[in-house]
């Protein structure tokens, strides 16, 4: 099995000043690809470090990639010492990459100074992929069998442009390592515990073929990606056959399947709007403009997403969503009752198809009635309303984040139940 | 200069299914502490791979806080690993983690199985601190001299629970490492570039006496964090010659100072309700409900929060927020104008004595007459109405951060100005 290993340079990360989220990108692509991660590692903006620990890398692994340390300032001494690494006596400037920086500057408007057409040069003893989403070249550093026998990607720390090279640097590395086809299906399912799953589909599991794996990989937040792979073979052939582990497997999943697409709740939601032609609004309580925030994350969401009321306050619930007063009083504010006035409410001021409601305790503290990490959820659509409550034993924080996450849910069941009619 | 190295444990990292979060907090409280962490690393659940890597960290650092690999399934195996490590031959019961582990159940109304139990064991050769938040006990390794001259902090893995560690094992840190006095004043600025900020500061920092020390923290999102330190002497004195060097920067800042507590922009606007007992709302379009979700995530906020209107389609604009169809006709919908209407409209409908409003286009495309990263912000309050223009160059979640962020900022400006009338 390849060998990787991921390697971040900056004093920033190692005082804690920025938390490194480029890592966890790239382990993902290279694990889909098949190859083993067997090291991230954070250092800081020493030569000598930096030095000791590639070389080290390089010396137990197939492939190292590396990000930061590439930016203008003198801070960034990354190049300096891959050249220094790589016994490469002078630099060259790469022009493609320049015209990619002339280009970026132009469109903010700005001059090319000397420290951007710097960025352009790289080390003689390396490759270049042209970085499309940055100033900084990708340099892939080939060592041959007699000193490491190794490549190392340099990659920018910019998270944007980190993120942005993982494509080209999996095509370099699929050409230059990978013989195996891997193939993967990933199927995303919210709404049950890893263990009930596990159960559920106990018998298709078994009877797998011997050459298929199956990983279960839960989020909190996004429920569980249950991946499907197949390695070696025919692609074609391949592809026939865990389609058809596929469909069994989704007849057993049922509604619990939201995604086939590694997609999120709220991007399912809103594939789901848009194929209907039908439009979204939403009342949050507790979730404060949590779920209104997901939505709108989804680039496009303006198509079917009309708006949200947060009303935090009883009045706002009472005065704009129209929730009566005599509801809120009998029930209290943390109910069915007022879940299902928000949602209905909400439907009717923004005139939406469908509308998402939440009334609830995130904490620190629970009410009279209702213990901490309690909610109810409403959802309005067409046909009716329905209400569902749930309860979470989080931190304020991860309660909100849980609560939006089965409210979004649960309106996708309802829209799902309204498209199969 | 005491050295640390912080390693991450557990297969879960290095396959990208989530994000170390913990080694960053981690790393900030060493740091704050005067503590140099020379390497974080990330490492599977591997005898092998724990031993090497650890005995490594162990021979090169005065301390190492691993995190993870401690909980009650099979995987977790790095307990034992750590006990062949510190040449335990048996384990221990520690009664007071066993009665954490007792209680925990009990609030959750759950049993003790043996699995829970288990957690209480510890190897023979550590000391324990009682981990509150969670099951499995923090251990403490001291090795003596002769074998590595060092000590290991093992923390569970769950951010609640080794984030709730920290300060204890800071404590325990502090009591065997440390001898010299830190002490450090935080100042959180907004609203300037940070080589602005060195150049508008710049005569006071030349005069800072020599055992001072400023760092720049600068944060996309939360601004620049100005830390001003001083190493050694005595408390009491090193405190009032720092407090007087705040005093002048204070000044120098003005405004731009949002924070002495290492605060939040959310919090600060909180904390100046509070002070004022006055109520707050918001109308947001391209921030789509992330203000409304940073303002609610404070514990609180309740008190002074009464809600918001997401109003993504133009009719929420006009029907919910009462925006005249002219204004949006004659000046469009990304405008001072618009941005003045949603505030003054928010705050009509919600009543509250403050709003803040956002219109703008997070991305991916502009439109005819503004193109992506623009926005414009209103605040209303008791004295009137005010707007103002920005522009962004990020991708669209990044747009939309920094524009929340200024809005919070535009609002605590305005709120300053009437309470320092």
């Amino acid at each position: 099995m390849i060998q990787a290993s991921i390697c971040t340079i900056g004093d920033e990360i190692l005082i804690g000043q920025i938390v490194d989220t480029n890592s966890s990108r790239i382990a993902t692509a290279l694990e889909e690809a098949g190859i083993r991660v067997t090291r991230m590692l954070s250092i800081g903006d020493s030569r000598d470090e930096i030095l000791d620990n590639l070389r080290n890398e390089l010396t137990l692994n197939d492939i190292v990639i590396t990000t930061g340390g590439l930016g203008p300032t003198k801070d960034d001494i990354t190049k300096g010492v891959l050249a220094e690494l790589s016994g490469s006596t002078g630099y060259v400037e790469h022009q493609g990459q320049l015209e990619k920086i002339r280009e970026i500057l132009h469109s903010r408007g700005l001059d090319m100074l000397e420290s951007n057409r710097a960025q352009a040069l790289v080390p003689e003893r390396c490759d270049v992929i042209v970085n499309r989403k940055g100033t900084a070249p990708i340099m892939v550093f080939r060592f041959p069998e007699e000193s490491f026998g190794a490549t190392l990607y340099a990659l920018p720390g910019v998270p944007f442009e980190a993120v942005g090279a993982i494509p080209s640097v999996m095509d370099d590395i699929r050409k230059h390592f990978l013989t195996e086809n891997i193939l993967h299906r990933n199927l995303m399912v919210f709404g049950i515990a890893e263990s009930a799953l596990s159960e559920l589909i106990a018998p298709w599991e078994d009877a797998l073929p011997e050459d298929m794996h199956l990983a279960y990989l839960p989020n909190p937040l996004t429920g569980i990606r249950l991946r499907l792979s197949i390695y070696g073979g025919s692609e074609e052939e391949d592809a026939a056959r865990v389609d058809k582990e596929v469909e069994k497997l989704k007849k057993i999943l049922g509604d619990k399947l939201y995604s086939e697409d590694d997609d999120t709740l709220e991007a399912t939601v809103g594939r789901l709007l848009k194929t209907m032609g039908k439009t979204l609004s939403a009342a949050e309580s507790c979730t404060g403009g949590e779920i209104s925030h997901l939505i709108t994350s989804v680039p496009g969401s303006s198509a079917y997403y009309l708006g949200s009321v947060t009303s935090y306050a009883i009045s706002v619930k009472e005065k704009v969503l129209g929730v009566p007063s005599e509801t809120i009083e009998s029930f209290g504010v943390v109910s069915s009752e007022v879940a299902a006035a928000m949602a209905e409410g909400v439907r009717r001021v923004t005139g939406s198809d469908y509308a998402v409601s939440t009334t609830g305790l995130a904490g620190p503290d629970g009410d009279e009635r209702n213990p901490v990490g309690t909610v109810w959820i409403g959802a309005a659509g067409p046909k009716g309303t329905k209400t569902v409550n749930k309860i979470f034993k989080n931190d304020r924080k991860r309660n909100i984040e849980r609560f939006a996450a089965s409210a979004l849910d649960f309106l996708r069941l309802m829209i799902l139940e309204d498209l199969n009619k």
